[in-house]
Order: structure tokens, then sequence, then C-alpha cells
């Protein structure tokens, strides 16, 4: 009614988008925790708590939705420029692919169901390393987003290549284990469907990476990305496939 | 220079908007190619034409970046109202769904290469059963786009569910193999991430069939979501999950 509430509605533009770099992070937060809740709950084969992973990124994919319609209130508050709308976008592009970690995360909670009904005597480890690599560049990224840090969004990007590698060796230990033990066949199946969905965290990470420093930049990061999976490519890894 | 000229720049608003939806469906050809094109491949174990689909992906990555620029520029015609909104938030997200859908096409094609230069006795009919299935849902949800058929939009999202089941038969299959033969397990892991990705596909085209109803009935359409990968759910296949 006065003219305080009426500022109360009408947040300024500025202040829409500080406010969604804040609903940004705080949902990659929640994405990060729950991809250490999976693997917490892969070490400790129980359903129960696995469940409740899975049942947790509802609240990320409610986040993304709120993002969306912030976004359609920054861009009703006025028709954005060049700088504003690479705001816009990358707002856009980085709560996809949070909500997209988030859904990797409870992925690999769900499989950790079918794997404690299996066989008990599978190597676990190789995993837990693989999502501390993940969870480590996830909060990096979000701390370049955060604070429009380029630098640093190339270091995530860069630091992808150590997650690819973890995971091909993880990859192929578990092949080894197959070929060994056959009994092992079908809970290594989901250690290696897990494992995947962690690496793919890190190319979502690479991503938002990427989209930080187009914003900041203004020109993207220009660079190879197909490399990721080295499994499936019979080229031996390179580390110079990635520019320094 | 002339009226003609300065009308050639600024399009209308509904022109903007009809171009737009052309591109997306042409974008989603485009990608449903790549997809017969990657099986073909694995059919005829023919690695140049594998790394031909790979590079045709950036064919597509291009297509969406064009797709952003165009949701930019009608954006900048005129601050949009809920309606033109809701078309805006579609194709950009039509457009991240095809793109994954190229992406998943790529990788097909892509471990198609280590598929040929492994064991040559693999079951690979199954996993051009999946494509089909796949590539029809595709073709489909696009018509439903084009032509703002939420009635069509809402059936692809029910087929999806065969997907699903021949993709888990297709799973159970490749598991017995591997039991049975040791020297198949590395081959048939790359058939097991090749099914998977196709049967991602499958769910980004629900995923656009969502989209294809909120934007025709301006609400969402409230469905059950996260039971697709059933070899990732311990309980059996219920066709009952899904409403009808």
């Amino acid at each position: 009614m006065s003219g305080s509430s009426k500022e109360h509605i009408i947040k300024s533009y500025d202040d829409e988008l500080v406010r969604l770099t804040g609903e940004l992070v705080r949902m990659g937060e929640l994405a990060v925790s729950q991809l250490e809740a999976a693997i917490d709950v892969v070490d400790r084969r129980d359903e129960r708590a696995a469940q409740h992973v899975v049942n947790n990124d509802d609240a990320i994919d409610q986040l993304e939705q709120e993002i969306s319609h912030d976004v359609v209130r920054l861009l009703a508050l006025r028709a954005p420029i060049a700088g504003d709308l690479r705001n816009v976008f990358a707002a856009l592009r980085i709560a996809a692919d949070i909500e997209r970690i988030g859904d990797y995360a409870a992925n690999v909670a769900k499989r950790s169901i079918p794997l404690s009904m299996a066989a008990p005597l599978t190597p676990t480890g190789g995993l837990a390393h693989l999502a501390e690599l993940a969870a480590g560049e996830v909060r990096d990224v979000l701390r370049a987003y955060r604070d429009r840090d380029a630098d640093l969004a190339m270091k995530v990007w860069h630091e992808d290549v150590e997650l690819d590698e973890a995971y091909t060796g993880y990859f192929r230990e578990l092949l080894t284990y197959m070929m060994e033990d056959p009994r092992v066949i079908t809970p290594c199946t989901h250690l290696l469907f897990m494992a995947k969905n962690i690496e793919r965290i890190g190319d979502h990470a690479t991503n938002i990476a990427e989209n930080v420093w187009f914003l900041v930049k203004g020109e993207p990061l220009n660079v190879q990305r197909d490399k990721r999976d080295l499994t499936s490519n019979p080229e031996p890894v390179k580390l110079g496939d990635r520019p320094t």
C-alpha cells in the first residue's frame, strides 16, 4: 500500500539477479549433498536411506522450477539487453545442469538398492573416490559462478580430466572382476552405471564452468569437448587433448 | 534501406515463433536421423561411418546455439507476456532435449567402434529394436510440437513404457550372455551403455511431450516420472504405474 510495500513487490533487476545467483548456488549445494548422501548409502547398504535420497531429488526439481519462474520475473521487469541476457541464459542453463547433477546423484542412490540385494563383495571404494572428485568439481564451479571467477571455472574444466581417468581405471577394474567371477556380473553392471553417473556429474560441472566463462568473458571457452568417456574411445588417454 | 528491407530485418513476433518451431522440428529430425545412422553403423561395424555420425553431432549443437540466439531475438522484439513466455521456455527446453537426443545417438555410434573391434558375436538385434521404438517416439513428439497436439504428446508419453520394457528385456538378455561367456563381457558392457543411451532418448521424448502438453494446456502433465529405468528398480514392471 505505501511506497515501501511497493518496493517490496517490485524488486530491482540487480536485486533479482543477486537473489537468482544465491538460489542457484543453494540448489547446487543441495545436489552435492545428494551425491555425498548417495555414496554414504552405497557404503552402508541402507535401503531406506537410499529411498530418502531418491525422494529428495524432488526438492531440486522444485528449485529448478522456482528458478525458471524467477527468470520470468526478471524478464518481465524489463526486456533485457545483451549483458543481462547473458546472465539470464547462464542462469537457465546452470539450473538445468544442476538439476541433472541431482538426477545422477539420485540414480546412484537408486541403484544402491539392487546392489545391496546382490553379492556383497563388490569393490565400491573406487566409486567413493569418483564421487569425491565430482563433488569437489561441483563445489568449485559453484564458487566460480557465485564470484564470477573465470579462472576458477577454467581450473574446474581442466580438473575433470582427473575424474575421467579415475572413471576409466575403475571401469577396467570392474571388467576384470566380472571376467574373474561371473557371480558378480549383475552387481558390477550396477556399479558401471553408477560410475558412469558420477562421470556425467563431472561433465555437467564442466558445462557450468563453460557458462561461467562465457558469462564473465562474453565469449565461449573454445575447447574440444567430446573425449570425456574414455571407455568408449579406443585411443589411450592423452592429457594433452585439453588445452592448457 | 527501404521499407521492405527493414521488414526483412524486423520480423514480427509471430513470424519468429513459426520460424523457431520450424528450426526445432528440423533439429529434431536431424537427431532422429543420427540415431538411425548410428544403428546402421552398429549393424555394419563400419568405423568410418561411425566417426561420421559422431562428427555430425556438432551440427545439432550448432543448431541449438542458433535457436538460443533466435530466442534472444524474440525476447528483444518485445518483453513477452505469459502465453508468449510459455512458447519461449518450451522452445529453450525442447532444444536442450533434442540436443541431448543427438548426444545419445552420437554416443551409440561412438561405442560401435570398440564394439566392432571386440568379439563379433554379440546380440545387437535388440538394440535395433530399441532404436526403432525411440525413433518413433521422437518423430511423433516432434509432430505433436509442430501441430501443438497435446493428445499426441500424451500418447508418446505412454508409449515410452514399451521402450522401457524392451530395454529391461534386452538388459537381462545381455546379462545372461555375459554370465555364459566371459569373453563377451567387454562388448556386452558397450551394448549395455548403448541400450541405456537409447532408453534415455525415450525419456527426452517424454520430456518434450510434457513441454508440448504444458504449452497447449497451460498446466503441467501431472504424472509420476522416476520409474523409467526398470533395471535399477527391484520391483517388477507395472504398466499401471502410468496414469491412463
